[in-house]
């Protein structure tokens, strides 16, 4: 197909195999970090409509981290409430409770974003575009991939050579097929029609996501969107005409947006709802099917991450964000272990695969549960055995950790080490940081710490230093700043420069007595570094935020928080504890 | 000078002349509501450094409402805290009180922000070439103005029509001279050096806006801004050598940065401030002078807006506060007027002029006595006649309504009209709206009302409808709703459709009770149209707005904002509300 005269040849850290969210989330996060990296795709263009569309509140904690979060609230739908529709006395259905769709206090912001895939996509790929940057030294180019650009004329195909390749190439993973990693499941029998839609309706709950549970014809599930979209997912009767009765799956051609949208208004009744001007921006069919790839990676050298890696329900909105999830993972490691700072095993089982594999294994356990329970039918005055509203909610409960994304914990690994949990149970080693706003000690500016904790690919040393205007406490955080300084601590063994850990000092004191220049010097390269747990000047925001992480506001501890904002690990304000980090990081720095 | 050939004509709306913080302002403000506008000064390019710098809170809450808030908080520095030092019993001065810079519990935003006038004009710029527009009907093109590119080889003249000219061109305004507009005032003796740098210094609040008041040296006031640079305001002696015996004025060449700052170690002895690494981002010395222009405007087709208007000290950080606030005044006023939908006379005496050049008179006389103030002799131990710190404190006090501009009410005039104030004492006449949190009825999502303000041309019709989960109030208020909708109403005649009225409904019904669909079908032409007065359901924020507003929450009111924020009336909840509301625009609306 190609001329030997158009050959190509590139070399480069990392090629990146679909530019889904998972692909252009990890093709941003090297970027930034200054890696070499190319991303390919079969499609020439991204999504404009439909597909994924949530973003849980971790993901947003996560885009701003990256300082992406403020374009996605900008065009994304905001959702608040969650509204419960069981079968009533009046033969339809009737709404049992309303309440918060994030009912965490722990959240920083208490409820879910909708938007588009694409337009999330191309956030990631604008931010991309800024950072794109040259490369270090280089090390072996173990994979070699053969590329063929699609309808063009010259059909020219160039070689790429990479030292890794990332496959984010979707449910139908090219790249875990060829390297014949399995993805075992199952696929249930429950099969759904999804519209995105302007909708007309008397629902009083159209703009909140609602959950309806009729009697006889099954459930439906309606998530409020931007642009005055709504989705709805509608289950359709086990005996759906959508399924081809030849291959047993699901057939977009057997189905269309009237007769789903006939049967929402089966599942509403007595409510209706109809398609605002005939504009159905998006609609499929699907079969639920639950699957986790038996690896991760081959040698390596080639990982996957994203759909291609789980696959699952749509229904509690995890999609794309178990994608980014991975992506923000992987990305920090791949970047360690491509600048020469961090070990291989980043990348192996103990860590990258470990760690999302498990996350992936309890994602399909959680919405086997999720999806049953949907899919049963609502206790009724008809039918008194069927699933409670209390059940139900009680069950949301439980999985609302998982489904906001912020109970989300990585178990005791290398990199995760919970030894010291005891000296801040507030400050979970493994979870991501609780937000808590400190106080600048220099200028009074309030801050909120997940903002202190940017995706810049430092490890933030969260010095904890106790109260500096009592001089018992000032004396041991100055052992601790000389410990920290010796050329045998792990600022100065693994720091390389200032690339690889930012230090943070928050004192117990208040401003009223505490002055900026009252830190030690060391914790103070920049006025900037020192902060204060207390109420900020006006009495609006701030303070007890050593009680909220419950450490001891004379004793102190220190935090490290990974790259990606999950603790590390804790350890004491002393020498000692300084030792325990430096044994922590050489497990798996350079 | 112009060859005949290169003879160049062109009609527009507006010509803008002065490329400074009020001169860009309009013009974005201008170019937003569709109008043809051009912009010219005699710089080429901006001010990259000096010159004004403070955002005030109130400017903060006009930036947003024309979505500019966001790129101004991030490039700029915050200011939260103030420090106030005096003469202590060491023989130097030693801080007094430290406290909010901001003190108003209804501030939005209760800091400060320091960007140098040259990023703020470039917000604006870049939000005008995002609204170049075309234009409508022309009326008499009543100006003509020769202009003259300067520096170029051509030295093409052209020749502009415009229906009005803007003399935006600063304190030495050519336009104001040329129309003979006096601008009396005066002088003082009071003589400052002012540093921009990247200091060093042992002073505790260098970081903080501070006042230092020596007890023989004068004073000295620190603001911190943004990368990484203080701004000095320096007292110098009043037979300083700055002064040029000759002409009696500030003079420049006899003047350095190292002399300013010699004279700033002199006053806040026993601290010192050096400057990091000898960089001075911009300097200047200046003599104190006050004066307003004796008229805002020549024929009502000739206007003048900022320092053109009004000279004052710099000290209270007015200087482009005042000047975006005139042109947030006019910008509205003079596209309605264009458009076709007001009446000359907003530009007249009875608004535009008359509504900033009071506040320019209110403006120089409180500039006076805080002037006075800053350079008065402290108490101390030695001087007790001097001027205390408990003084200065409470004339801070005083003055803080218009040092942060929130404070700043607008007289009785056609356009703003009190009668009916006791119905919402908490939302005054003449005054901008204060910031609360409604939840938006379909959704549950909490609003902050200011952000429902936007300067998108159009007077805000805000309904507080009593609460419609009780049929008494729900029954007025479908009353009000059918006159509001009768062709007599001013929504009809004078609303050219949806270009000069939004009209948003806010129940003071709590969302447990009250669904979006029970409002009168009138008030939701959208759903996002109506609101309630109740706490989010997350219980973070909200809540009490009819209480804060002081509005009867079953006897409700309407209030008129203007379409830059300010309250014009307030009107009874019933069809005589809609009436005296109707009566109201007629003075001004076409």
């Amino acid at each position: 197909m190609s001329s030997p005269g158009a050959a190509k040849e590139s070399h480069i850290d990392v090629l990146i195999i679909g530019a889904g969210p998972a692909g252009v989330m990890c093709a941003n996060a090297l970027a930034r970090a200054g890696v070499r990296v190319r991303i390919v795709d079969k499609r020439s263009e991204g999504v404009s409509a439909g597909q994924a569309d949530g973003c849980q509140p971790r993901t947003m904690e996560i885009l701003q981290s990256y300082g992406l979060a403020d374009q996605v609230f900008k065009a994304g739908a905001q959702i608040w409430r969650a509204a419960f529709y069981n079968p009533g006395t009046n033969g339809g259905v009737e709404r049992v409770s309303r309440g918060a769709a994030v009912g965490l206090p722990q959240a920083r912001w208490s409820f879910g974003v909708t938007l588009s895939q694409g337009r999330v996509e191309d956030v990631f790929v604008a931010s991309m575009k800024e950072h794109a940057d040259e490369l270090k030294d280089p090390q072996a180019y173990a994979n070699t991939v053969v590329l063929e650009r699609l309808g063009h004329q010259d059909n020219a195909t160039e070689t790429v050579y990479s030292r890794f390749v990332l496959g984010s190439d979707g449910a139908h993973s090219w790249v875990r097929k060829h390297l014949g990693i399995g993805a075992d499941g199952s696929v249930t029998n429950s099969i759904w029609g999804v519209l995105d839609i302007q909708a007309t309706s008397d629902l009083p709950d159209i703009r909140n996501m609602t959950n309806i549970h009729s009697a006889e014809s099954g459930t439906l599930f309606i998530i409020p969107r931007e642009r005055d979209l709504v989705r709805v997912y509608v289950q359709q009767p086990d005996d759906s005409e959508f399924i081809n009765p030849e291959t047993g799956r699901a057939d977009k051609t057997r189905a269309s947006p009237e007769k789903i949208l006939e049967q929402a208004n089966k599942i509403m009744r007595p409510y209706r709802i109809d398609i605002n001007d005939g504009l159905v921006d998006w609609w499929t069919v699907y079969v639920v099917g639950q699957r986790v790839a038996e690896r991760y990676s081959i040698d390596d050298r080639v990982i996957i991450a994203g759909d291609a890696c789980h696959t699952h329900s749509p229904k509690a909105g995890q999609g794309m964000n178990a994608a980014l999830g991975d992506s923000h993972n992987l990305g920090w490691k791949l970047a360690y272990v491509l600048k020469g700072w961090g070990a291989m095993s980043l990348l192996r089982t103990v860590s990258y695969e470990s760690e999302r594999r498990k996350f992936a294994q309890d994602l399909i356990e959680f919405d086997k549960k999720w999806s049953k329970l949907f899919i049963s039918k609502p206790q009724s005055s008809t039918d008194p055995t069927g699933v409670s509203h209390k059940h139900f909610m009680e069950m949301a409960k439980t999985f609302a950790g998982f489904i906001t994304g912020l109970g989300l914990r990585y178990g005791s690994s290398t990199i995760i080490n919970p030894e010291y949990q005891t000296l801040a149970s507030g400050l979970v080693v493994g979870e991501r940081v609780n937000p808590q706003t400190f106080i600048r000690a220099a200028d009074g500016q309030p801050f909120e710490i997940q903002d202190l904790l940017p995706a810049d690919l430092r490890f933030k040393v969260l010095v904890f230093g106790g109260n500096i205007s009592i001089q018992g406490d000032l004396g041991r955080l100055k052992e601790v700043a000389v410990a920290m300084d010796a050329s045998e601590s792990f600022l100065r063994r693994f720091g390389h420069g200032d690339s690889v850990f930012d230090v943070l000092c928050f004192s117990s004191a208040k401003q009223e007595t505490a002055e900026y220049l009252d830190f030690p010097t060391f914790f103070r390269p920049h006025w900037s570094k020192v902060f204060l747990d207390d109420v900020d000047i006006t009495g609006r925001v701030g303070g007890e935020g050593y009680a909220k992480y419950r450490i001891d506001s004379h004793a102190g501890a220190i935090a490290i928080v990974r790259p990606d904002g999950y603790v590390g690990m804790l350890a004491p304000l002393s020498i000692h504890g300084v030792s325990a980090i430096t044994a922590y990081f050489e497990a798996f720095l350079l």
